[in-house]
């Protein structure tokens, strides 16, 4: 299923304090001109303090750009020079979305623009994904809509990425493409 | 451990959105008569939409029977050219079960009933479940205890399976048997 | 990154009731001198049931020692003919350690204490942790910081074990190291 196309697409996903942040970081330094784009908003404290946070562990070659919701038109902007933009995280990048006021029940449309953006991405593009959806039904409507709409989101994007990393307290595993040998 | 039967059991597990009906749909697609089992009940208009976007998904192949109680009598009452019976979920067969008024602290007599029929079903049987145990711990005693007795059932018949997989963001890897090489 | 050691390492983790602690069990039954380490404190009923099951599945092979708190101290007081100690389970002594009434924003000095043993076990060590951050993000903040320093936690001991199991749905999978031909 996965096309051709001249840049590599990766998923990093896992649970919150997975380390896949990390993980994702360390395969994006590899890049000469890494750009991190980062889909939080700092709306309150606790906020700051975790981008602060990840701000601080970053290697200082990173550029930052802020993605909280036209992902795809920020994407398309990079700078010409971008070889690897990792991009932190889908989830966040939901739920910017879904929290709108003028949130409906269609899908996101910046969720159609990021899928068509990544058929033939600017440059190779790192994303990391939380995975939501394996506790308890939620109690609220809003809770299980994201818990949807994220779950939906990471398949979209592992069907499209030529990696797929699920990442287990800090232990990455390769699940696309499947290790040679295995069923 | 896994017994000398003529059919052949799949455990298909993952969290919420995984993608792990689409995987064994398309499993179970491949037998000539295929059933699909469906555990739920639609109570409430949010589970009227999910069932009907599952029918629409849903090869037209498909015969379907509702079963959100008595599981191992519907196995037995299916059609006898039936080659592959797809039960999905059990997850929400088990909160069928504990939703009851007369349930009692006692696991439901419906389990083991199951897990009997299994040991000789009639037909391939695919089953999906869902992994609810790796959030936080719920704070109400309900939850706590669907969230046992969900964990104990997926054991239980992933003991039981010929084959476990486990689906991420869509991708399925298969964790029993375990792939040559591997520890 | 694993260190020259005499002693074996393995992190044993996975979600609730995913069968984690029987894998363990089975593990640390192959020592002579096998001690089962408890962090659970039997503070309401619910904890007494718990409890009480788990010392009925375990071999009677095990000697027991409670460990609330001071894991690093009550490891180096071990028997000196104990060969292997199962300590089950870190996320319940992390929820310990954070419920007392002194706790701090700081991370527990405990952790650093247990880090510290491990880069040199007086035997082989087998820890049980439980994933909690695969669900949706919890409204309460301690759950959250709870989650935060339990899956810090992980990747810790994770990064020192020389071998990590995840278990999902009772059956392990060893993620590190990794099965070789994999990427």
């Amino acid at each position: 299923m996965t096309e051709q196309r001249t840049h590599h697409i990766t998923l990093v996903t896992g649970g919150c304090r997975s380390g896949k942040s990390r993980y994702a970081l360390q395969q994006a330094a590899a890049g000469k001109r890494p750009v991190f784009v980062a889909t939080a908003e700092a709306r309150d404290s606790e906020m700051k303090v975790r981008i602060a946070r990840h701000r601080l562990e970053r290697d200082p070659a990173f550029t930052t750009v802020e993605a909280p919701y036209d992902l795809a038109g920020d994407l398309r902007a990079l700078p010409p020079d971008t070889d690897v933009a990792l991009v932190d995280c889908l989830t966040v990048w939901m739920s910017n979305l879904l929290c709108r006021p003028e949130t409906t029940d269609a899908s996101p449309p910046e969720v159609e623009a990021l899928l068509a953006i990544l058929h033939d991405p600017p440059c190779d593009i790192i994303l990391v994904a939380n995975e939501v959806g394996m506790g308890i039904v939620p109690d609220n409507a809003l809770a299980r809509r994201f818990r949807d709409e994220a779950g939906f989101l990471n398949q979209s994007i592992a069907a499209l990425a030529d990696t797929v990393v699920f990442v287990v307290s800090g232990i990455p595993t390769v699940i696309k493409p499947q290790p040679t040998g295995s069923a």
